[in-house]
């Protein structure tokens, strides 16, 4: 199973079998059940995560106490509240699991030892952000530009796997749309 | 000048100041003046661009012809297209000159060329990345929680250096506000 981050590493840089068995004790497996909080806000965001199985998701609570996704994270993906883990403060955001799913966890602590022992592994880390950033542009611009309604289809076009392997309520929340709202905009497309 | 990129560099990694002058010359020094167009949407995106002096903004032009900033980037900012940089292909932004602006600039060949000669880099790309992408998450969180009211006033509370320097209109547009409602909930305040 962790022949996956394996697989992964080595798209981006070159990592032999022997580097990797070294680089898995910095990490310690996490297995989550359905709907499991594995950070919760207001508690001080220690790890970063990568998802071997399954989907996470990153959100917060608004004032008037209603959950909004910021971030998914299915296989591959990296998941963390970065700027509370590279600060090393309270988080903000809590994490959950969509799905029963496996992950590869490691702390600040050791994520800087591994990078110190493995400095190939930078250029890792620094590929999987450039992509992220660059990513989050782009979803800025289409929070900026995009009716909430054309928000929803082309969400739902570009990422037709996505959009069927999680729960309306959570996409909604991730565009920033009310459960209801989506209902009616899928309705009147059927009709 | 370029010095502050010396400067920039050793808050996150150690580089020696003759390191640093065998690094100058992979950079071209760019001077623009104010609202000179720099990169226009529809190109392919070839350069990260450091600010030595200045402001530059990230930008599209939506559908009805309007421009929408998505991004700011002042002195020790990078800023390119994040996405189509690490692909190498046509970005959908521009970018602009909001004073005049003094850069470093790197292509894409010459910034792999660096980091093969300079693999510390990795490491100050890295941390420089992983702050970006943790801050559009923080800002992800104000679209999708605050009033336009609140995150217009979160946002010169927060920056109000940065609030002085930008024009209104720009702020408004980074803030998905129209000018006229930033004029009225300025006027509101005041009152």
């Amino acid at each position: 199973m962790p022949k996956q981050l394996f697989h992964h590493l080595n798209k981006f840089i070159s990592v032999s079998e022997d580097e990797f068995y070294n680089m898995l004790p910095y990490f310690e497996q996490v297995c989550l059940k359905k709907k499991e909080i594995l950070v919760s806000a207001g508690s001080l965001c220690t790890h970063h995560h990568f998802v071997l199985e399954g989907c996470l998701h990153l959100y917060f609570i608004t004032d008037k106490g209603v959950e909004r996704t910021v971030q998914f994270a299915i296989e591959n993906w990296w998941m963390t509240d970065n700027l509370a883990f590279h600060n090393q403060t309270i988080t903000d955001f809590s994490i959950q699991a969509v799905e029963p799913t496996k992950l590869l966890s490691i702390s600040y602590e050791k994520q800087e030892q591994l990078l110190q022992e493995f400095p190939q592994l930078e250029k890792y880390l620094r590929s999987i952000y450039q992509i992220s950033y660059g990513a989050s542009l782009v979803k800025m611009r289409y929070l900026l530009d995009f009716s909430k309604e054309e928000m929803y289809f082309h969400f739902t076009e570009q990422f037709p796997e996505f959009a069927q392997r999680v729960p309306q309520y959570l996409i909604a929340s991730f565009l920033g749309l009310t459960p209801e709202y989506v209902s009616e905009i899928r309705a009147k497309k059927r009709s």
